[in-house]
């Protein structure tokens, strides 16, 4: 299959759009055949079937490499509870926060399971979206956990998606553990892993790193036996305080680091010696209206990869538009448009683990994302506007406005 | 046609929720006949052909009521080169700022104009969108001012959509009037909008009050137009700073005043005597970074309806989601989800002079959102994402995801 008359943006090995203005991309195999100029397409592939896309932009497709799609339960009449004036205290008892969510994920099955991440899922589909990572750490006991991840395998098999798993056990100290994080890490949060993993579940170990949360020693424990298993690790740090995460994930060589807001400019540089990819979620920085932003001019300065994610969650970021998230990584943390769209394409691969994805090139899958669109910018320029023509997930059109 | 087993937030006329848990509405000739419990369904309703909406949720139609949607190029590059850095004299000399858009809407006949507007128009309507108000400005001289009054017209033949007109030709001084603002309201303006009326393209005269746009003076001569020919005016008013024109609205009986980030109690106390409506428009906000929050407590205070709307434009809120627009509206401006709510909708049909739409109850038109969601905080709550089922305009389904 040829795909003809297109404006490509390939995103470059030196993260630059890499626009072809008049290109064309073989197709074979599901894979990237051949990408170049209309003018300069070898003579093998104009024997093949071809399709005019009529000027169309394409890019890669988008990943979103951080989010929490599976839960169960609903935080609406928190948030409402919340402008309405109630304290922490009030919501607390009418059965908020994260509480309320573990409590719902927990009750839930699998199928159930996928039945309420489905929706959050396809609409980050109708985005162009074709990888989505997805954490466990709502069920914070060990069968729960693992239904968790079986939910996001399960979806992989319903939709077409690669799902990578997370997981997410350090994520809070459940209430039957109150006060007692360590005995929670040892004896359900690292027996979890363990278990997960032999059930193929886990493609990475991530924690949460922060003062209402765990601590670098009770991290350093779960990392340990991500190692001692080959897992990768990454890790939501620096979000609300520097409490030294970022350094701890670089040593165990984390594939990324996520939030970083309160990160620093030796963090960064420990970033830069792991090959850590900054993953930014501005969702959760917009709806806690934090105000301390992500060192940026460090992270440029020191090379080190800016991801962007929605960073899905019931609580402080109940955001489903990979879009948004590109337009929100501009407008609050001034990010360019060339950097957003690496952001959700090639660096999101990396804080993924994956090679096979992120860029239009030779070799790579042919998961693309073709837009009614003529400038790339205009991805992040909009605000809650879809201009999504057709998706095609290795090298199949999955959805189309021209059905 | 009854539809039954439906949630009803039926939005009262104190501007409450108004939820029937259980509830049924009836339509005749394209209005709600009867609203009310389903236990409590007149028998001379029980005979018609009725619908079982499994529990969703039924609210008014959405209302959008300050947009420009209408209008020529795009303003995408610019953003890109902003944030890479681009002083304001490098985006001028390539072209940009509100001459590029200027320059792209007079070059655009009514039918490019429309046909550049749709997208952006089915965007609204896809959430529930029934009513959207149109603004010109964007021609600053007398044909083109027309023509983005016809397109607007044009528009609501095509879509199922009402469409109110604004004419807002005291927008900017276009370049070939530079320094002589006075002479472009005599000369351009005012003769604009006798023309515009005269074709019956206007429902609704505005302007923009504002140290870089026109002083009360100025608005003022065009307002005396607009009395003479019996057309109710609003406002672009207080919203980078404070120079009088909600005072000014006010003695004029406006409809709506709009942005008013900087408006004051004694603006709120004007607008409550003039019955005017505040119109709120957090894209604006969000996307100019501004950190004046519009005086919410005073409007509360002296119960001044607060309608929310996107202000969709190409340069300072390209903004195409009323839903977003009503999550911004808590996030940022904090307010409660219910008064985001009654702001897309009752405050919403006030701010356009419309006492047909905007609640559920009988002899309104019977436009309705149908929801898949269990409760209306959703609406707010949730980030870049649609959850409507269906949309009911006139009496008539006009889109469902049942099809
Ligand atoms: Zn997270
Ligand atoms: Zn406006």
């Amino acid at each position: 299959m040829l795909l003809r008359n297109a404006k490509i943006v390939t995103i470059t090995d030196e993260n630059r759009y890499g626009l072809i203005e008049a290109g064309a991309i073989a197709i074979k195999d599901g894979l990237i055949d051949w990408v170049g100029s209309d003018d300069a397409i070898p003579v093998k592939y104009l024997e093949q079937a071809s399709r005019d896309l009529e000027g169309r932009l394409i890019t890669p497709a988008l990943i979103d490499c951080h989010t929490h799609v599976v839960y169960g339960g609903n935080r609406a009449v928190e948030f409402e509870m919340r402008l309405e004036g109630a304290s922490y205290e009030e919501i607390a008892r009418a059965g908020g926060g994260i509480v309320s969510t573990v409590t719902a994920t927990r009750k839930a099955d699998v199928d159930q399971l996928v039945k309420t991440a489905l929706p959050r899922v396809d609409a980050l589909l109708a985005e162009g979206v074709s990888v989505i990572e997805v954490k466990s750490g709502y069920g914070l006991d060990r069968d729960t956990e693992l239904n968790m991840l079986r939910a996001a395998r399960k979806i992989a098999t319903l939709r077409p998606v690669r799902v990578k798993t997370t997981f997410l056990g350090a994520h809070a100290t459940p209430a039957e553990f109150k006060g007692e994080p360590d005995r929670y890490i040892d004896e359900v949060c690292i027996p979890a892993l363990h278990a997960a993993h032999e059930e193929g579940l886990v493609d990475a170990v991530d924690g949460f790193c922060e003062g209402i949360a765990f601590d670098t020693d009770q991290i350093k424990r779960v990392f340990d036996v991500a190692r001692e298993l080959g897992i990768p690790v990454k890790l939501h740090a620096e979000q609300l305080s520097n409490i030294g995460g970022t350094k701890l994930a670089a040593e165990y060589g984390a594939i990324s680091v996520d939030h970083v807001e309160y990160a620093n400019e030796d963090d960064a540089r420990a970033m830069t010696k792991s090959g850590s990819v900054a993953v930014l979620l501005p969702g959760a920085f917009y709806t806690l209206h934090e105000t301390q932003l992500p060192p940026i001019a460090a992270f440029r300065k020191h090379g080190v990869p800016m991801a962007v994610a929605t960073d899905c969650n019931p609580g402080t970021s109940p955001l489903m538009s990979i879009l948004m998230t590109m337009n929100m990584t501009c407008t609050l943390f001034r990010l360019t448009p060339e950097e957003a769209l690496c952001g959700a394409t090639k660096h999101a691969a990396t804080a993924l683990g994956l090679s096979d994805t992120g860029q239009i090139k030779a070799g790579l899958r042919a998961d693309l994302a073709i837009w009614d669109i003529e400038h790339p910018a205009e991805l992040s320029y909009r605000i809650g506007f879809n201009p999504l023509f057709e998706r095609i997930f290795g090298g199949e059109t999955v959805a189309s406005k021209a059905d």
